[in-house]
């Protein structure tokens, strides 16, 4: 636990980008709740935000949290419970930064190619930052194709793309897969 | 592309320990399919092995398999073909080694806790030999609670545990981020 900088996680659903290229809101599915709430509980992020500005959206979490945090999940599978502490939602990311206590976060996106213009945080320049100041920080990432190039330029920073090794740059991670790598980059330590 | 060793993913369903410490077999999930292979194919892996003793399991995954390889998934989503190239089926550990023309790969088990008295590979230490070597690799993740110790014990090594930071030492990843951890820190360059 070197970090001192506060860390939270947000999982955005608009404004997204769709295959066409057109801004959207994308639906929240189950399994962002649970893969990215354990990915986060594992690297002892602060707190995971589900954005959605329908409210109808945000209610489908809130079942799924109270079953597996109050109901009968949080009796069969008590690790899940564990996991699902720090999941909230909210319908945009002030409101977020506000139920987090920390409305002056500093906004870092994330994409899956690089964009040219845009300040950027290296891996090893954002793990720095997160292990030398206090300043807090919200990583977001994106849903369907992706953020949307007016949302990034407004944030404070852009993370590094993550690359992989393929012989073709084939770049299509999963989000779930996206932040579990984002996180160990930046706080794992092996 | 520094690597010169064939590596190839394993999902094995069988045999598994559950809740109790149970020796099972679990069920294939449509989302073990998927974003494993995306992770596998960003990562340049050569194959992406679904491995289940029952027939009626592996066609579940080859009819998903059919709908985005040549049904209307494919025209769909041509990405998510591309992604699914090289997932394979098998029954067992020996018959997927043998689809993949590696009959003699080393088998590389995970798990999320250290096992006393087995052969270890650090992460760093198993990327030098991925990128030195050229003797095939299988690499094996269990799904339910975990791959049993018998198994483990037969493996060439267990690759060290994914600690994470919280202060609890919570490491429930799903096995879909366990896999693309993994994968980037043995195969990715940041």
């Amino acid at each position: 636990m070197k970090r001192k900088a506060p860390l939270a996680v947000a999982l955005l659903h608009y404004p997204i980008v769709d295959r066409q290229g057109t801004v959207c809101a994308t639906n929240i599915t189950n399994f962002d709740i649970h893969d990215i709430a354990r990915s986060c509980r594992v690297y002892g992020v602060e707190k995971y935000f589900l954005i959605h500005p329908m409210q109808e959206q945000l209610m489908f979490v809130e079942r799924v949290l109270d079953h597996w945090r109050t109901g009968e999940g949080a009796r069969m599978n008590p690790m899940r419970r564990t996991a699902l502490t720090d999941v909230e939602t909210a319908t945009d990311i002030p409101s977020a930064l506000h139920k987090w206590g920390q409305p002056n976060a500093r906004i870092v996106a994330t994409h899956a190619r690089q964009l040219p213009g845009q300040e950027k945080f290296s891996f090893s320049g954002f793990k720095s930052i997160l292990e030398e100041d206090s300043d807090p920080y919200l990583l977001i990432f994106g849903t369907g194709f992706g953020l949307t190039q007016d949302f990034m330029r407004n944030c404070y920073a852009v993370l590094d793309p993550i690359k992989g090794d393929s012989k073709d740059d084939y770049r299509h991670l999963c989000v779930r897969s996206a932040v579990s790598i984002c996180l160990d980059r930046l706080l794992g330590s092996w």
